[in-house]
């Protein structure tokens, strides 16, 4: 099927190569395109420039995000928070209606430095605001409480963990639960439908802890399990 | 030992019960005991009123705040949020100074229903304002990310699960973690001290996570783990 991610950054190039290894066609949605090839320095987390990455994934094909949103079948938004409304409003609703956007962003602020802050918590989300902002979009938030290498292969850790999924429409969910399984292997059992988009603020609200256990334990190599009695 | 408890809810009830079983002495702090002794609604939920509960554990002693305070040898927080600084004010800094305080409270805020929403969160935390006010007390949150079935018997889920730890002083921290393996059964392999007591955004922030796994599982009897590589 044909994917369309918006964002360059390290999310989106895990989530990209694992999708094209599977045999997807994959289309990344930048705000310009020249400018993101152009780019030599290194990315923030001293990643390769986009350019470099590309190079090593000819199927790849780069749009902006308007042409990756009417291109693709299935959105994904692995753009920064801050970049993720302004993204969504460059692809443009009416490419956009209809659609289902798996929303992997976190609204996280890196303006005091580290650890972030988060800009919108506690009684909102950035997974809300983006359903209200396109309400004929289907937003399922999931796979933003964990790092990208486990988002696309969850056998990595050696027992069973979980993601989350937050979003109105039940339909989006299961389908969204499907391809989970279908693309890297996530057990259904272990994808709790925590129930509407205002459910966001819980999953979003797990970063502050996320970053500091990273902090504690010097990788992000690792996840959240839930133990039932 | 002779443990202070402030708070006469069900967490409090839970843990006087659970350390009084253990032979320790049980001192429960509260802003007016004759009022508490009086009541006889139930409580929030459900639960029967202090002095019914009073009566099945006669070993406890009720007292005012400052009383608990200056005749516990270790103290614990079990107020409500909106309680907690009212009830250490209430104390008096002199009877807390140099002590150790468990604080299991959560900032949740139910006045606008459930869900609940936090009313400190992001750049600052409960535990944060607690030790600011008192600085020479030595505050070390735990246990305010589980039901308090769970917090004072670990075994009762089938597999490990996970507290936190967050205080500036490294040395009450080892204490606590001694205490609650003596207490309830925490293995300290699943007691991780996540750093000063600014981690405690992290584990206040997790109720809004907790309160929708709650509405979704119907039980409150489930708790995190960590997964790692």
């Amino acid at each position: 099927m044909t994917i369309g991610i918006f964002g360059t950054g390290m999310v989106a190039q895990a989530l990209a190569a694992s999708l094209l290894a599977r045999g997807n066609a994959v289309l990344i949605g930048t705000r310009d395109p020249g400018a993101t090839l152009s780019r030599t320095e290194p990315g923030a987390f001293g990643n390769p420039p986009f350019s470099a990455w590309l190079k090593e994934h000819p199927g790849t094909i780069l749009g902006s995000y308007a042409e990756v949103a009417r291109g693709a079948e299935i959105l994904i938004n692995a753009t920064s928070g801050a970049g993720s409304l302004p993204a969504l409003e460059s692809a443009g609703a009416s490419n956009l209606d209809g659609k289902i956007l798996i929303d992997i962003s976190n609204p996280l602020d890196f303006s005091q430095g580290f650890p972030p802050s988060l800009t919108v918590c506690n009684t909102d989300s950035l997974g809300e605001q983006i359903q209200r902002a396109f309400p004929a979009l289907h937003v399922v938030k999931t796979l933003n409480t964990l790092t990208a290498p486990l988002m696309v292969n969850p056998a990595l850790l050696p027992s069973d963990h979980v993601i989350f999924l937050n979003g109105n429409d039940a339909e989006a969910k299961a389908r969204v639960t499907t391809l989970l399984g279908e693309w890297f292997g996530w057990k259904s059992s272990n994808v709790i439908d925590m129930g509407d988009i205002t459910t966001a603020r819980g999953t979003e609200m797990l970063l502050p802890l996320w970053v500091r256990l990273f902090g504690t334990f010097g990788t992000p190599m690792f996840n959240f399990n839930i133990v039932r009695g």
